[in-house]
This record gives structure tokens, sequence and C-alpha cells, in this order.
């Protein structure tokens, strides 16, 4: 073997360079890294045109970055990439409710409501009343959980996206489960919506003959203690985006029925979540 | 197989999620890139904090990048990625010189100067005569090459680094052969250097455990009609980092002879340079 770089050799070259004192992760990380992207550039002959075309992709990515913008992370959304490490990360046992991504739009701290309020502040849309329980993986109701929950308005935006358009906290609250573990709010049937598609991202998309939209959903964080928690959506089974996500998030045991009711509500979502213990096995990133 | 994102055929999922009228290299290319993506994450097990901290790495690197500095270039550098892109457009038969990187130092229409002229107009450093022909594959000399050539100063930067400091074109020049295929001009024994070590890719060499310095080297541009651009360094064989040169270009064709001379300079460092015909198979970028 050279000492040389040469191109049979490349991914032990570059990886016999590091250190010894290092951290044995990032050496594990970077030696997959490296392996895996000398092995992509291999496979399909990447040429220097497209390497150059890479390279202005990743920049003009990272130059949209701001305090409202992470078109990084909407990259790694697009990609499936975000949805995988969620999943490599929150595996779970038969039974417990499936994670799937946060979001951008989730703010920490929204108001906690009395059971059974209306989250919808700006009165638009269909009304919805979700009710359910939060449980353990035996069937036990577990109170003092605590389940926040934000959603689009009928116009596809969230309130943080239009701070002067919709009331303060349109569209959020949390809400504290009491000893049978219920929780009941009444908000709106939500809408699909397209992700940012302005930028690199939305380009690369319609290259790929994708479109940005996401089928309508409900955004569940429910945190107990003891119990791991459970970053969800509900989603509205019947949206025309349902089978096609921009983002990847949907999963089969997150396809809510939407009941249409002739009640207080015009639609009813029930929904139970199952929690999985702090000290159940399993890989979860908390 | 489920229609919805799972760990297992997340590959699958996302890659088939592509349009049908689509590009098909552009297929071809991001199936290959989701491919390893995913296989990455999986095979280490990526967490959801080290998939944190490569959002705002690559977040980080892309703001860096401005009109005098391109940090994603110096990444893909210090990975061995650019060597590998060009290793694999510029595969030549034995006996042809070989490429190594460009770099980004180089400034199109630098002055054509006189054969045997010396570029080195701060006065500073070892002088050192270059000197060789330009031959084709069957050793018969090319008439009319233009051998573009530059190198860093003797404290490491090169011109445009340091424009009010240093000369115009100090150290940077073009030369054409004559009917022998002779080049022949006066620098400097170059020195070698570190490469932008204060923003991300810095702290990750660091991190590394690597230095972030490259062999002392003479970049060389050779072009001529009919014949395919050689992009290269010579490099200075007893430099302290020909063994690590922190961007990989070293290959054990390119390290030359400098002997040391008394004459009218130090030293001399004879090359030839051996180029292929447009009409050779192989693939290459131009």
């Amino acid at each position: 073997m050279t000492k040389y770089f040469t191109e049979e050799q490349s991914v032990s070259t570059v990886n016999a360079r590091m250190g010894v004192d290092i951290s044995p992760r990032l050496r594990e990380v970077m030696s997959c890294l490296v392996k895996h992207l000398h092995e992509f550039a291999k496979e399909i002959e990447l040429t220097q045109e497209e390497w150059d075309f890479g390279i202005d992709f990743v920049t003009q990515t990272g130059q949209l970055c701001s305090e409202e913008r992470q078109e990084f992370i909407l990259l790694s959304d697009v990609l499936g990439f975000s949805m995988l490490i969620d999943a490599i990360n929150n595996r779970r046992p038969a039974g417990a409710t499936e994670n799937t991504v946060l979001g951008p739009f989730h703010v920490a701290s929204a108001p906690i409501r009395e059971m059974s309020a209306n989250i919808s502040l700006d009165g638009k849309g269909e009304s919805c009343l979700y009710e359910g329980r939060v449980l353990d993986l035996y069937g036990a109701p577990i109170e003092g959980a605590c389940v926040d929950v934000w959603s689009d308005n009928i116009d596809g935006f969230y309130d943080v996206q239009q701070p002067g358009l919709q009331p303060k906290w349109n569209n959020r609250g949390r809400f504290i489960t009491g000893s049978e573990g219920f929780y009941r709010f009444v908000g709106i049937k939500p809408v699909s919506y397209p992700i940012p598609d302005d930028g690199p991202v939305g380009k690369l998309l319609d290259s790929l003959g994708r479109h940005p939209y996401r089928p309508a959903h409900m955004h569940f964080l429910v945190t107990a203690p003891g119990h791991k928690k459970i970053v969800t959506h509900i989603f509205v089974g019947e949206d025309h985006y349902i089978n096609d996500d921009a983002v990847f998030g949907v999963k089969q045991t997150l396809v809510a029925p939407f009941e249409y009711v002739e009640g207080e509500t015009e639609w009813r979502c029930p929904f139970d979540f199952v929690m999985v213990a702090e000290t159940s096995a399993g890989k979860d990133s908390d």
C-alpha cells in the first residue's frame, strides 16, 4: 500500500489519518461517514461538475439558515433522514405509540388549559373533539401526563408563522391528565400545507418530481414522569397527501379516524397514547 | 411492504417517491446518495444529539462561506472527497502526469512571462530553477503548451491572501513552450502552510487529532490544444508534512527532486509533464 492517496484506497488513507487520542465514538462516526461518502462518489462516478453543483447546493442551503429558518433540517426531512434518525432512536415495543418528527413549529411552555377547552382562538375551521387516554404498556392509565398539542389553522399556517394575523397560542395548548389518564380538547380538523419551498430544498423537490405538501396532522408531545416522551402526530387519514408526505412522517399506526359527528363539534378524533417506561429496554435519546 | 416509512425500508420508500419524468442521472445520483446516507446512519446508529451536532456543523460551514472563503470545499478537501472526485474524473494511462487538487488560490490570466523569468517579485525566499519539458505520451515535445504556475511566498501566503503586503502576481506566471517543449522559470522553493483552520473545518481537524498543514508545493496548470489539461502540484519531497498533507493531495509521482545547486539559484527542480491526447480513452471532466 502506498502511503499516498489513491482512488482504490481512498477510505483507508483518509481514516488512517485520525489521531490516537480522539473520542472513540467520533472515530467510529467519521470513519463510517468517510466510507459512505467515498463509496457514493465511486458508485456513481460523480463528475467534477456534479461536485461543483453539490458544493453550491450545500452552500446555498447553509446561507439560507437563520433564526427563523433551518434549511438543512428541511433537507434532512425531505431525504427521509430525520425520520430515520427518529426511528433509530425511538424503537419501541409493539403496542406503544410510535414517534414521528417534531417539526419546526413546536413552542415550549404553551398555556396549560382546562380539560375540554377549545384551543382554536381564531374561530376558523371545522371543529374537532380530540379525546382519549394516556396509558402504559399494560393498559393502566397514567395520571399527571402532559399532553402538549399544536396544529396549523385553516389556512395552513401555525400561529408563529403569522404573528400579527393569528391570536397568540392559536391552536396550541397543554393538558394534564387526571387519575383515569383522560385528555380531551377541542381544536380544528387540520389541513395539509406545503413546507417552505422557495429555497434550495424546494428546487430539489421540484427537480425530483416531488411536491412539498404534508398531509393534515395534529401534533402531540406527551410526557409523563418515569416514561419515555412521545413526539408524534395524528394524521387525517382521508387527506390527499396521506400516502406521500413530503417529509415521510406518516406511520400506519398514526393514521387516525376522524369521525363526522353532529354534536358540539363537527368532527371527533379518538386516540389513546401508550407510553413506555423509562426503564424499558430500547434506545431512546432522552 | 407498508406504503409508509419504516426503518427497514427507509431507502426504498424515499427513492420510490421520485417522479417518472426526471433526469435519469439525477435519479441515479440521488438514489445512491440517499442509500449511503441512510446506511451511514443505520450502521453507526446515529443518535439524535449527533444529528443535532451535524445539522449545526453544516449550518456553520455554510454560513462561513463568502466571496473570499469556501468552507464546504475545505470540508470536502480534508475528507479526501475532493481528491477522490479528481481521481475518478482524471484517470490516465501509466506515464502521464497525475492530477491533484486545484486549490482555492489559482487566478486566471496571470501574466505571460519570457522563458527563464523570475516570478518571485518580493525577493524573499530561497530561489529555485524550475525546468523541464511538456511531452506527449510517446515522448514527443508539445509546442505552444501553456504552463501556468503559482506558489505561496516564504511566509506561506499566496499574493491574493495579502493584497497590500505582496506585489501583485508575486510567485505567479504563465510560460508558453517552444518547439522543443521546454519551460523554464525561477521561483522560490515553496514552504508548507496551514489551510484556514479558524472555522468549523479547523475544529473538526482538531477533534480528529489532525493538523491543518499542507506540504510545500508549486502549483502547475498545464494546457495545450488537443490535450487534456493537467492540474497538479510538484511537492518538495523533504517537507515535514509530505506524508500527511491535510487535503491528501500528494501522489508518489508528484514528489519531485529539489536539488541544492550553487549557481544563479540555490535550488533546481527538474520535472517533465506528460500530457494525454483529448481523443484518448478515460473519463475526464473537460
